[in-house]
């Protein structure tokens, strides 16, 4: 399942450059790679300029960057740049080293970094190296249109969606993973709702999956994560899908917190749960969740809120707090796996086709 | 089941006043009615003087005065207040109905509110008012000092906790419902942890349960709402106690919104689940939680936060927006009922014990 593509360098020296790349929240022209600061969303539009990988990374530990396919394709973009500057070797290596650490989580970063230095450990050619970036830019917007295409099928006409944290545009640089599989629904003129988790702490659902649905014209209704249980029981829910930032072998996936109490209150009510993630998400060497490193972040998270929205705290300064930004939601809860290769269910899975996709 | 006390009037047209009271979030001295701001903690610990019914009926629909016990013993306060400063029997019964409707949930408003008003009706008789009065908050501590004491075992030595909401010493105007039961198993000696759910939108969790399991010196981790699921699965909590703003006669309840997910979490996991409450809680004439009117609030709690810590909104202005106050818990997730008067599981809810209560 491993999608072969033939790079070649010219082997004359001559110098490459990356060609224009678009997507909702990253960029690159003419040498300038920028990211949209998703932290200061939806109220500031702004756009950061990434220099060097350490821009990169900033922009990643601190989430102006974020979703796990996005993640991926900006890093490599970011190595890319580098070699473009006439970085050596050495340098290039480097780098890919610090962004492969800069999240522990999503497994599209590791994907997209070992893919970018497979090449270079290869001979270090900066064509080369270029051409693969572009090739996991465009590979992306792909993966997106395969993974919207199987699951819209999934959404009936007249389906009020349930989705958590931000899975769209913003989260890749295509239609998105859950998200577009609810814009293609929609797209094709069923009448959907979408009830949008705002995502706790950092309100990813809120702030980013509104903003997407608005500019879509896609209507929604937004909910504290809480709430979602009570439309359950009241029979207003009839599905649920959501992303992954890394998916083990045999199914389990990790995603954004919060997601697991989603998977079981489905379970609970007999609603149809689905993940949606392309195949760069599969991480094949990870044999069950147990295995998924789960980053914790900064108390001072939990303790308020802090965006282009301002800041404020509402807990006492020194409160003890439990901030995982993952959960593990274990298989056996899942409806289905919508990939881009296509939909699968529990029987698929349980025969072992995850690891053969990661081969 | 039905408290019964003596009250008497002297019949000399003697001014009776009513004697002081104090607790952590409601004091009577000297004609002087006054609300801690549950809005403004724990950044500020500011007291509202309430001269009126209408001031009472203003800081119970802003939630400045919350948590069931406490609404229903205020309102009462407030009846007696009234009464004291002379107003005609009308003025009163008017009173009485504005405050009856300023909140439609918990019912221990209404149960306060008939005590006062069916004593009105056999003669409006301002000492009988004023000792009615003093007997539902004097009771309140009572009932609070019995749910702790007939709660306390159900928590074990080394048991971490979950609760939501607040239901401490600020819902009531003893030492709680849930937060009682907790507290007293604290100071038995046991070693116990208390997970304690943030609480959205209104975070009574972060400001409040923070802030009194901090002045008791009983240790905790605050977490998002969406977190609690994934410690589930962790083994990482034992038990879970919330309270009630509204019990029907087969056991179903109202409580803080949320409350309904996190049963049917601890259902999924087997961990066991408790409703702590006073007898007022008890709706004996709600056959079920279908029938228990659940109140709507703003759209604009959900679309970000305000409070003394102050206001900041991060989603789209014109979102629609789902914010029930309160969700309804079905009788058959509840593993117990920590009443005043015992300690109640399945069978006994399924006895008709709930309706014998309300009589």
């Amino acid at each position: 399942m491993t999608r072969l593509v033939t790079l070649g360098h010219t082997g004359c020296g001559e110098k490459i450059s990356m060609k224009d790349l678009n997507s909702l929240g990253l960029r690159y022209s003419g040498g300038l790679l920028q990211v949209l600061d998703q932290q200061k969303l939806p109220n500031q539009e702004e756009w950061i300029t990434c220099r060097h990988p350490g821009d990169m990374i900033e922009c990643i530990r601190h989430l102006k960057v974020r979703g796990a396919p996005l993640i991926g394709v900006a890093a490599a973009l970011s190595l890319a740049q580098l070699a473009e500057s006439g970085a050596s070797e050495a340098q290039f290596l480097r780098a890919a080293a610090e962004l492969r650490d800069s999240r522990p989580t999503a497994v599209n970063l590791m994907a997209a970094i070992d893919r970018m230095t497979e090449l270079g450990l290869r001979g270090y050619h900066q064509e080369v190296i270029v051409q693969m970036a572009e090739l996991i830019f465009d590979e992306d917007v792909e993966l997106c249109s395969q993974m919207a295409k199987n699951g819209m099928a999934v959404i009936s006409d007249g389906d009020s969606v349930l989705t958590h944290c931000n899975t769209g545009g913003l989260a890749t640089v295509g239609v998105g993973t859950a998200l577009g599989v609810i814009r293609a629904a929609f797209e094709s003129g069923k009448r959907i709702h979408v009830y949008v988790d705002e995502t706790r702490p950092l309100l990813q659902g809120g702030r980013l999956t509104t903003w997407e649905l608005d500019q879509l014209g896609i209507p929604y209704t937004l909910i504290c994560d809480n709430m979602a249980a009570s439309l359950m029981a009241a029979g207003k829910i009839q599905k649920a899908i959501v992303g992954s930032d890394r998916i083990a072998a045999n199914g389990d996936f990790a995603n954004k917190v919060g997601t697991y109490g989603v998977a079981v209150l489905c379970h609970h009510h007999q609603i149809p749960f689905y993940v949606a993630a392309p195949y760069t998400t599969v991480d094949a060497h990870c044999p069950t969740g147990r295995e998924i490193p789960i980053e914790e972040r900064s108390a001072a998270e939990v303790r308020g809120v802090m965006g282009s929205f301002g800041a404020v705290q509402w807990a006492p300064g020194e409160c003890e707090v439990f901030n995982p930004s993952f959960d593990v939601t274990p298989a056996q809860l899942v409806t289905g796996w919508i990939l881009d290769c296509g939909l699968y269910g529990q029987r698929e899975i349980k025969s072992g086709i995850l690891r053969r996709l990661g081969k």
